[in-house]
């Protein structure tokens, strides 16, 4: 395995580009897999890349620009006529990369580049393709794959495979199909390697399959297929026929995808972005949640002037401020993310709404009383004020209970609304809480002080 | 496809096995698949579970057993005898599950359920495996797997398969190895399809082969079957001997785990725990990160008294506290996201530390500017002290540009003393940004106010 792509290699290469030194420049990738050479991508401006990526032959140059990033693929194809792009790169692809790739650029040039395909086959694969949404099944499956008719015997299967496996990149399963299309079984071909020639297909495919229709969201496709441990699903239409199949790579990418958007949303990131981004993306990404957060200190700011008399007579109230505001925003995070994370995995459906919050509230009871209790035996000996002492204690215990059924409460509310459930983590619930938490803070301090 | 379960079907589910009525039992789960058979077990306590896994033929029952989550499986097994386990289920198992599924009983009941297995190569198998730590490669992969010898013709190769492929589950490629197991490349199913019987191994398979140690990490092990592609990843020991083989399946699990941590991470959350866990195991995750903001909070609050008299003269200093807290813990968050990220997907490893940082600082000093014209703006208009209206924006705008350098720098400086940077985000760079922030602002407010 050659990976290793070091700041030497890219200096190399660069000084090869530079010197337009095409029999050199095509030695020193030669030997790279597709993926390394489209993580060089980077680390070049888009001419070296053009430059580079034309020196490959299509085979290859068609699967390192499906290897590329969706929005530097997006940048590097709209620099290329369309001729050259479908020549050089969409003739190569299986029809999911190539509606992909191409999905992106101006109606006109999408027109160009379809004109420009010998295979007029390819072409309507790839159209056909390009109707359905891409967060969907049918935006994830390609057209190529192999089908088989349930009547014939082993002998006829394998030849008719050679005529249509050419074209399809990895054969998991062929698809056993009737005079419709309707898809009736599926047979490995480990099956049909260790059958006898003229067993029928009939008789040995697996006719208890999994089958996703076109419109299944794509989380629920990868969903599908981890449960099952899939590497191939078949893809069917309204009337069950055949209509392509979805390979596990391209799940993999949507789990991740998944995973990263949670994660970033938790971490206040509204967009997808990477560290190798641009200046202006990455500001655009972080700075809607830091507006959040900024009006979410103004309210707080609020929030506590209303009580400026009662920190002007006992200013050390003042102190335990961030202490409450915090709490009450770490608790709330920490409920959305599990309700988050047990929706996305499906394993939230049975409790009833109720029995989440009560379990919920035993949660932070419990975590509300140890925080309390602590809280209370540091003031008690360092703070000169016992009502001091018993407000923050209250206070704490009394934000931690209602941050814990506010974060459990709101991904769920969200997620009956059909709104992503991962906008309640992050600043979003940390915001809400701090102003509730201040509120009951002061108010609590207030009634201490006049009651004491 | 089957699924749905339903309340209703779990009620009814219980009533049958209550009545201990096998048929009616059997037949109910018969038509699952056996990942939706697992997926009852949470509803079910471990001895109505234990009556109907047991009732499943063995090759189900296998299957079941091999799709619980780890804990589940681990509290099953534990209830049930050696012999049980090991005719029941084990026997059934691909090496790597089978592994797995013992590697958390004790020695005496592991060494009982290795006893009670016929097949001798087998028991020998799972030992081998039950060597390797479970987080590198040769922790995930199985033993099953088909090799053929590259002298041999195609014809050959499809008659040794018939024996070997029988214990095998899925087979995507067979692995050609020369006399002494070292591994010489790989051939899929489908080029073994499509060739003649006369044709050599040799000529047909592919020898540029991708291959990992037996000690790679898990992580690392997910991140090269994503980026190129893979179904299947044989691993070889150093001399280069196939020992095993990875299968996607696998490592999609690995994927969604590292996914999971991370997020959880970030909300706060220190074990690995699901919404249906106890409240104890919920508590317990939960706690940690709570007393470190805890603690913080104390700290907050020590910093804040430093600044009473301050206070007490300028009560309206107190009311832009949870601001400036809130937006410095914010924007760490955002930047270490951003870095760990970076650093799973390996995409950072090229630009140097003091390029990263100098980035970082750039795009905080957009948001900064931003964020501090509009607290400007607002204190301008509702606050009756232009000494507050400059402390806030001055202070708000250091602690963006602070909090965003040791958000990156914090997961960066883990990393290198290789721990997980991820620990960076979350509650413990809130807290610390927290606690930094306050004594900027306040030092920023006494200097103002002494200096006006």
């Amino acid at each position: 395995m050659k990976t290793g792509i070091t700041r030497q290699f890219i200096a190399d290469l660069r000084t090869v580009i530079d010197e337009k030194n095409d029999a050199r420049a095509k030695q020193i990738i030669c030997d790279l897999h597709p993926a390394d050479i489209a993580e060089i991508y980077d680390e070049l401006n888009i001419d070296e890349a053009s430059y580079l990526f034309l020196l490959l032959d299509p085979e290859m140059g068609a699967d390192v620009v499906s290897e590329l990033e969706e929005d530097d693929r997006e940048r590097f194809l709209k620099a290329l006529p369309g001729d050259v792009i479908a020549k050089q790169f969409i003739e190569s692809m299986d029809s999911d990369d190539a509606a992909d790739a191409i999905a992106d650029l101006t109606d006109e040039k999408r027109a160009e580049v379809l004109q420009n395909l010998t295979d007029v086959e390819q072409a309507g694969d790839i159209v056909d393709l390009l109707h359905y949404d891409e967060d969907t099944a049918g935006g994830l499956m390609a057209k190529e794959l192999v089908s088989v008719r349930s009547q014939w015997n082993v002998e006829t299967c394998i030849r008719e495979m050679r005529k249509q496996a050419e074209g399809v990149g990895e054969v998991y399963y062929v698809y056993v199909v009737d005079d419709d299309e309707v898809l009736q079984g599926t047979l490995s071909l480990k099956r049909l390697l260790l059958s006898n020639d003229d067993v029928l297909v009939a008789t040995i495919m697996n006719s208890d399959i999994i089958t996703v229709p076109t419109t299944m969201e794509s989380e629920e496709v990868a969903m599908v297929m981890e449960k099952y441990n899939l590497v191939a699903l078949p893809v069917v239409d309204s009337i069950h026929r055949l209509v392509g199949r979805i390979t596990i790579d391209d799940v993999v990418d949507v789990i991740r995808e998944e995973a990263e958007k949670d994660y970033q949303m938790a971490s206040g990131i509204s967009e997808d972005v990477e560290a190798s981004d641009s200046v202006y993306l990455l500001t655009r990404a972080r700075l809607p949640w830091l507006l959040i957060g900024l009006l979410g200190g103004i309210l707080g700011a609020l929030v506590i002037s209303n009580y400026e008399h009662d920190l002007s007579v006992i200013p050390a109230m003042a102190f335990f401020i961030p202490l409450i505001a915090a709490m009450g925003g770490n608790v709330g995070v920490q409920s959305s993310a599990i309700v988050v994370q047990g929706l996305a995995a499906k394993t939230l459906y049975i409790e009833s709404t109720g029995k989440k919050i009560l379990k919920e509230l035993s949660v932070a009871f419990l975590n509300g009383a140890v925080c309390s209790i602590i809280i209370f035996a540091y003031n008690f000996f360092v703070s000169d004020s016992f009502e001091l002492t018993l407000t923050v204690s209250t206070a704490l215990f009394i934000v931690i209970l209602i941050a814990s059924v506010f974060g459990t409460f709101v991904p769920l509310a969200l997620n009956r609304f059909k709104i992503d459930p991962a906008l309640a983590t992050g600043p979003f619930i940390t915001t809400v809480n701090d102003i509730l938490g201040l509120f009951i803070y002061l108010s609590i301090g207030r009634f201490m002080f006049d009651a004491i």
